[in-house]
């Protein structure tokens, strides 16, 4: 197979960004290695996983084969300093160890994991069990969903990629909370991921054996991106909201359905309302009146599909809002947000289609 | 294989229950065969399917080769009138048709479709586009889910076999409109069904190609199955009750997952007030309080297992209801209510342990 | 529930085979439990489990609720020694280190593990990788397939309870290899199983976003389950046979599919030979010519469905034969084992029909 | 979203490859619609279906949102004949009434149904069940499997895109043919296709309720691809070959896999031998020695990845050769075999990244 050499060739070409991967061996490491690879002007220089220092990341994960030539490395800070923008594909709590030092070296971040996206320390450290080693950045980090902060994702040093929950309840929610029309006490989201989002960790609980064949809730309780989704309505709508979030696990791979109700006592035109709102939005798909959105529709895209009815004229909306967790729930949106910090197209190497069936 | 002469005589018995089964090449008809397979009391004698006349069951269904020595035949009045009880797994709109000499002849009905299931002429006739041929029976026809009206069931003619989601709805439901407790107007039950609970028909919509790998709702706008629930919910609380009905379609062969979402002020016991409810319901299963049932726990079986939760302590109760949606959402509830018909075992031939994994 | 004491009260009566199952939690574990549930004749007493000490068997595998009241319990050679069976639900090599004592102790035992299903230790200690611990009683064990050794098991103290892929391909050849009348020389066996063969620890080669939508041949070098398939044929040829042995992963959760090729210069009336070969056979089940068996036509019963073809009629046969890899096997074809050793009839508690769809 | 004005620009230039599809409703038709979305020099200007006339593409399928403003009409000889190329992808027998007209106007065509990939007029009416329309072009079209008949490709009027099955068999046993050193006589070939190899039609074989969860062989006594696979391997043998070939049906979406069974007295470097066969191929993947490919690995791509084994270092080589059935195996290798006709890079829009997981 000659794919090699030529696509290695197209990375090595001149004022290409040169990003590093911390830890890639996970699903959003991959996703991100597949994204990057179809990418016009980035050159991905290094990844790192202490566990497969040396492993090739073609071996590791075939579909590569032919884009890289490139093994995982023990975490560096030389060898990351020297990149333009560092990727952050750690589990929660490691990014925070090594964010400051590379920012003092000037190198931008994008941490795809938690540890920047909440803006009140002791509610991170509620949720996230352990104290916050550079509490001082959250206030400077910027939440990563372009839809909500474009500019400031332009000028930010770091951004705290958002959930991929967050990222489908918040888009889905975005014009009703806006419209100032809806009851903001009482807002549900009931939402539904495929597997890929638990992670490629060893885990009973994501066996074939165990979630195959099956659907269930958890945490009903309380999950994570409670806080994190509360606060993104809270700052659109400059009041407090009432939220109740029920994940539910899909034996998919891939996809996130958001099934949003909101109280309203207004019979607006809300097809146009969403319509208008998101004209100009390059990845967030308004489909026609009365669409159900699939998840098939948007796997390996960047894109958010979305779909309003308003059940029998009652007075409750139902907010249809699909992703794949892995492209705009988690690298896809990465990739966005480098887009936008390095004056790029903002969908350069996102412009595909997504496969289906 | 030897077993056919084995089972086969099993079933010539005296004393059995003699078994009609209108249109049965669909998964609901397959389903009632192997239940009534493993029946102490039962002799299926006939089986009907026009476009099958003369293939053996178990040449279509070979799960149930060594079961059964039968074959498809016309739908032929005397076979059927010789019946004690005849199970109608017909599309909506057949049963009508057959019922009323049906009863005449002495023979008790069991109608899996929806032909019976509403009280209101009206309403059935509006959700199912079509006049109703018997609509003087719908007042006599007693809706069959047993943990609501079991005793009414004991002296039927005419049971209306309830609807999977009506099922995991409205006993997810029950004890919480029964406490009085709760806010009646404003009910969200969000639900995700698997694909055999859009039959066996050939359709482009469930090919494993468009609905494998994907997730979506669908029939947002209204679904036959809401004002079913309505129905239930209105007669146990006695007032008029605000639904809104969103189902959904997962990509797995059985199992049907309510969420379903219900304002209080309260914060009861509610967890002890579920147990006390169910404590003698043989087929619902309240679980130990934090729990998220899976659908696979109910494989193959007529069970349904519940969970309540109040996140957070606030105002918003969840509950998690599941069931499999070819037994206890049709052909298992059919037997429990044959079973209560005949003054059996409430769970004779059904008292099976899940599929699991 | 009310379940509970009903079910629990029929494994309390009198001259019930009373059982224990060392190693209870993984897939055959709990497939032993469900079969168990609804034998007539068996009290499950103890179940053992290391690192889940005091769990109830119904909080690991909700399935179960209503049908045990019973706790996993550190292994503990008094409580197995009162049993009349154990059986061996562990990782290779680890009956071996108990077998001796109990066996002392008069206890029978089915190995549902490998340690006892070669007779050769050097091909065990090769293949397996460590010192055999009782080599001596590899020649007493009788391997557990009744279709093979049926009188040998009702006598035995010690069965080993045969591989899931062994049991599919063997039974597929005997009739073909008691024939003599095909090249013993060039036998494959091309084999396919759900990835509940892989057992249920934590491992990301069989996460359902590793194995799932996808497909692989693996081991092809050399699997363990190849000496104990050549074992069997050539104990039936009486001479060396040659065979090649591809297991590959299906995305399903149970199921084995093998598909035999098999060089013959006959044409035979292959057909009515395994009609007349299985004829007695309650377990295995010869569909009729021109059949392909499906895998899901066996989901969660004990029976082997075989067809056998000799396409366009020329040299090679051949021969398709499914199982559930759970069932018979593993935990079904141990309960037909147990059954033959207590002299009860050869399917009690195995006479149920395949869930399907 | 202002996806659709961009991309549709971007069609518009000048000196592009205009398009036409005759049935553009299947699997087949919306991958090629996805494939070309993204390749630099195609406009598809026509897509035909009578039974869909009007409807827009991306109203059928979503994910095409925003890459065509494109709606199917009826087909219409004036519209395709101002194309210059057309391909087909039609049930069999629909491309050979259509293509003699074509072909005077100066369009070249691609087939991807089987109407001209046997060359002997009889085999193709005995296997396909109708009189050949224009059995005097099958001489003419070149069977485009670029590996073998590169040259004939570029200067082909008429190209008979391969089959799924035919070109992963075929290109996982080239090299071993052309070696001369393997048994011709006894060739097999075990396939698994996932289900969109079986169309987008209503059909009750592959409703997810009847091929999920579950795995059969079918058509064993004899498939169509059968004579193309044996056409293929005796052209590049020279002589007659012995092939049994067994297709299965697995319960994926997408993805071939071919386990192929070769006798040989020969101990060659096979691994050396296929990497240098294929080292300027680009679309041919040798893995490493003992290597089993996925199929996930080439999901959406049009790669082929192979490995080849000899276990145990016996007389029998094992070929594992795994493509994407839509793509390689239809749509992608059509879009191939365009580039090469109109003398663009073989892996225009071509060159992408499977989606893993």
């Amino acid at each position: 197979m000659c794919g090699l050499s030529v696509s290695v060739l197209l990375h090595r070409e001149k004022n290409m960004i040169s990003v590093g991967i911390v830890g890639g061996t996970g699903y959003t490491g991959v996703e991100l290695l597949r994204l990057l690879a179809n990418h016009p002007q980035v050159d991905v220089k290094v990844i790192t996983s202490r566990s497969n220092d040396g492993v090739r990341v073609d071996e590791m994960f075939p579909n590569l084969r032919g884009h890289y030539d490139l093994a995982f490395s023990v975490p560096d800070g030389k060898s990351l300093e020297s990149c333009d923008l560092v990727f952050f594909a750690t589990p929660n709590g490691t990014a925070m160890t090594l964010v400051p030092d590379l920012l003092e070296a000037g190198v931008k971040i994008i941490d795809l994991a938690a540890d920047f996206r909440l803006k009140d320390e002791a509610q991170w450290e509620k949720w996230y069990g352990m104290p916050h080693a550079c509490a001082d950045l959250l206030e400077e980090a910027v939440y990563g969903l372009p839809e909500l902060n474009r500019e400031a994702i332009r000028e930010a040093r770091l951004v705290a990629n958002p959930g991929c929950y967050p990222t489908a309840v918040t888009l889905g929610l975005l014009p009703l909370i806006e419209s100032g029309q809806v009851d903001l006490s009482n807002i549900i989201a009931d939402c539904k991921s495929g597997v890929s989002g638990a992670g490629r960790g060893a885990n009973v609980a994501t066996l074939m054996g165990e979630c195959g064949e099956s659907f269930k809730a958890y945490a009903v309780p309380g999950h994570r991106h409670l806080p994190e989704i509360r606060q993104n309505l809270e700052t659109i709508a400059g009041e407090a909201v009432g939220l109740t979030f029920v994940p539910h696990l899909l034996p998919t791979i891939r996809g996130i359905h958001a099934t949003i109700y909101v109280k309203t006592s207004q019979h607006a035109e809300w097809q146009s309302w969403y319509e208008s709102r998101y004209a100009n939005e390059f990845f967030v798909d308004v489909l026609p009146a009365g669409s159900h959105p699939e998840t098939r529709t948007v796997k390996g895209i960047n894109h958010n599909r979305i779909a309003i009815h308003q059940p029998q004229g009652g007075d409750t909306l139902v907010v249809l809002s699909v992703i794949d967790n892995l492209v705009k729930g988690a690298a896809g949106q990465a990739v966005q947000n480098m887009n936008l910090m390095f004056d790029l197209h903002e969908s350069a190497g996102l412009n595909t289609v997504a496969l289906l069936p």
